[in-house]
């Protein structure tokens, strides 16, 4: 969403069939609100095609990548690395600090605002190794409560940018919903 | 979450097995994030019992209701309707008007305030019936993107609230998870 920085979502972990709907859900997530790329463990190319047809039909930019090395993404990312977790710190404790590790704060004085750097938001599917929670930069809760990987994205995401992924355009779309108070109206983009 | 208002989420629809996760997950979020009631389809049985079962160890209070009267629940409630679908209204430009009709606003002058009144909270599951978009006070889309329901109904409920959902105090939980920057710790209540 931001040319000088890129934001990838990671799922970690998924088990065909099972997972799909899930999986499917973490992707349409991460390219409704803001995210540029999602990348899916190689078993999940059902998930993967869903999103990128809908990408097709109602824009980008975002990709999608199916990858078979989760391990060595989380390890090498040259960039910031945020977990999900239930277990991890409260997110209204340390979203400033995210933002201010990938310069996405708005410090008083412009010349100290951070340079902007990648993000790695890694969303945990089945059982994630113990390595991923020392990796990571912050481990983060959006509660402490078991709920959703899918509703803890989608508030991370909007902290993170502040809702301003809400009036990102879309390039490329084929179509286009009209928001209204009543009504279902979708017209060519 | 509120004494002098309930906030209530009606999962519209419900297909055994296919979404028998997205209801659970539905059902989590709206626990995790500040409603105080689920109502599911009758025939969304297993969802309820996992939502149940989280309550018991996690903690409430939260109510978990089964009815087969959709329809008339949507119909008949005494309060604010809000529909969450990809052809409503932007969050960003109703959010306060929903606010100041369940009387969450904060105005200037306090002798302004609206009376709290409850909210219902629908989120669709299979197709929803026209009448319903007829009967919502408000249609409101979490972005005009497809994407999933579990992911509207958090970004809406963290909005509706204004973050007060994510210090919430759980009653008669038998386990506590500790936030912590590396970790997995839980301990009894």
């Amino acid at each position: 969403m931001n040319d000088a920085r890129e934001v990838v979502v990671l799922r970690y972990g998924h088990r065909p069939g099972r997972d799909d709907r899930m999986t499917t859900h973490v992707g349409l997530t991460a390219r409704a609100l803001g995210a540029d790329r999602v990348i899916f463990p190689d078993n999940a190319g059902q998930s993967a095609e869903t999103v990128r047809d809908i990408t097709g039909r109602f824009g980008g930019p975002f990709a999608v990548e199916l990858r078979d090395d989760q391990k060595a993404i989380v390890r090498e990312f040259d960039g910031v690395v945020v977990h999900l977790t239930m277990y991890g710190e409260r997110v209204q404790d340390v979203e400033t600090a995210v933002r201010e590790a990938v310069g996405l704060d708005e410090p008083e004085a412009p010349e100290e605002a951070s340079p902007p750097r990648d993000l790695l938001v890694v969303v945990g599917g089945e059982k994630v190794p113990w390595a991923l929670y020392e990796r990571a930069d912050f481990n983060v809760g959006v509660t402490n409560q078991p709920h959703s990987e899918v509703a803890g994205l989608a508030v991370f995401l909007d902290r993170l940018f502040d809702g301003a992924e809400l009036g990102r355009e879309w390039a490329d779309a084929d179509r286009r919903v009209v928001p209204e108070a009543t009504g279902k109206t979708v017209i060519d983009a």
